[in-house]
């Protein structure tokens, strides 16, 4: 892994112990799939970090400088991982955000993932997420219950789990969307009272015929005919098993997938 | 403002950028009053700081190099305030937790707060914490809700705001816990829902004759014949309004100021 931090127009290889990313988590992170040397999905990543920034009222980094700064850690790299970590800077003590903060940007590359050899096992966590309007659906860097939900379990034969809110409606996997078969219909659950808004979900709820947003229990989601998990570092991940649930064919998720493919040749791997 | 950070035995500077207090406020801190040269409270702080630690399973720093480190950067320093950050130290991109991580501890030394001149002005704040049992009452690093509750003003005059939950249950200030006078007894809110256990807050409550948790209205509140705050930084703040209510007079919240004084030398200032 390599990272850079930028700090009032410098370059630097350490973050300032003070940054209120570390003291609060006073900021918000995006998370890139680089194909062929570019990072996938660039403007939209980009855009939901400014919607992001402007519902914390953080100050605003420059793209161009940004930019300039990931192509220049990356060098070159064909397939990676991108991180990009935009917090208020720092801030000495106290929750009152300084009036002049100036914006920390932390880049970090990272290996890009594995295509999974098959569809992915499941878990329902224990953990659920609670309810905050303010938060939900940007990318912010306060993920404590993400972090105590992924600690539930460390079996290796499970890859992910699905997490509800504080009034059992489904809400998303741990670190990835999710998009649920029924009626014919693909559907996914609102961000609006937790959760976040996925890149890769954005796309599929503006390309793939008749997606929508909709309210779903546990038992509506193992009882979908299919079920896939998305997130822009993975693509489109189909789901082989949920608890004790089995889908053992793939054959309904690969719609979806070849019209992501067509439309972003980053994702055209077999299970990537 | 000095700041030192801990990591793998070394003595540093800047913190990793890859640290997973920043990824994803993976860690939490601890706010104690330096007087005299001395940590006050330094064991309940510490206490604290390892329940939050058991209930993030965090990894745990060795108490007796903390305090050395404190003790070298704080060089005798009179009064103070010392803040201590516990992280779960670097651990690549991903939410789970590293099964070998080693702890990050960031110290920082700030100006002791100066005493206020008169009883404190408070607003009510339109931001509510979220109910999340898992992380109510530990001091952990996800601390947005309070950074977008103390941004909703930046009039001098207001001091502090009470905020609530998603139910309308009072909490407490953004950075004190809440008591107020009912019936001749001093009550303060749970914060088994959300909220966090000051210490100054469980002093009081083992100290204070009848003192107690209660659930409390804004009505309440507002209705109460006082109302303090308290923090182990700044000791016991009698409020003197509270949106259009007045209390004119700090003779009802004299008597534990004065308790908490003679157990504590440090707290023994006119309005410090």
């Amino acid at each position: 892994m390599s990272a850079r931090v930028l700090r009032e127009g410098r370059v630097r290889l350490w973050l300032e112990p003070e940054d209120r990313g570390l003291a609060y988590g006073d900021g918000v992170f995006e998370t890139l799939l680089v194909h062929a040397g570019e990072p996938v999905w660039w403007q939209e990543h980009w855009q939901r970090l400014l919607r992001g920034a402007a519902r914390l009222h953080l100050p605003l980094p420059d793209e161009n400088e940004v930019r300039r700064e990931c192509n220049a850690m990356l060098g070159g790299t064909g397939r990676a991982v991108l991180k990009i970590v935009l917090t208020r800077g720092s801030g000495g003590r106290g929750y009152a955000p300084p009036a002049d903060a100036l914006p920390t940007v932390v880049l970090s590359a990272h290996p890009a993932p594995e295509a999974p050899a098959r569809g992915l096992h499941l878990r329902w966590a224990r953990t659920t997420l609670a309810t905050q309007p303010l938060l939900a659906g940007i990318k912010h860097l306060n993920r404590l219950e993400q972090v105590l939900a992924r600690a539930e379990w460390d079996d290796a034969d499970i890859d992910e789990a699905l997490v509800c809110d504080s009034e059992d409606r489904v809400v998303s996997a741990i670190a990835a969307n999710l998009f649920v078969l029924l009626g014919g219909r693909w559907l996914t659950p609102s961000v609006e009272r937790c959760g976040v808004a996925g890149v890769a979900r954005e796309w599929l709820l503006a390309n793939l015929p008749g997606a929508a947003v909709a309210e779903l229990s546990a038992a509506e989601v193992s009882h979908a005919d299919a079920i896939f998990l998305c997130n822009s570092v993975r693509g489109i991940l189909p789901v082989r098993r949920l608890g004790m649930r089995e889908w053992p064919r793939d054959d309904l998720v690969a719609p979806p997938r070849a019209l992501l493919a067509a439309a972003q040749p980053a994702f055209d791997q077999r299970g990537a």
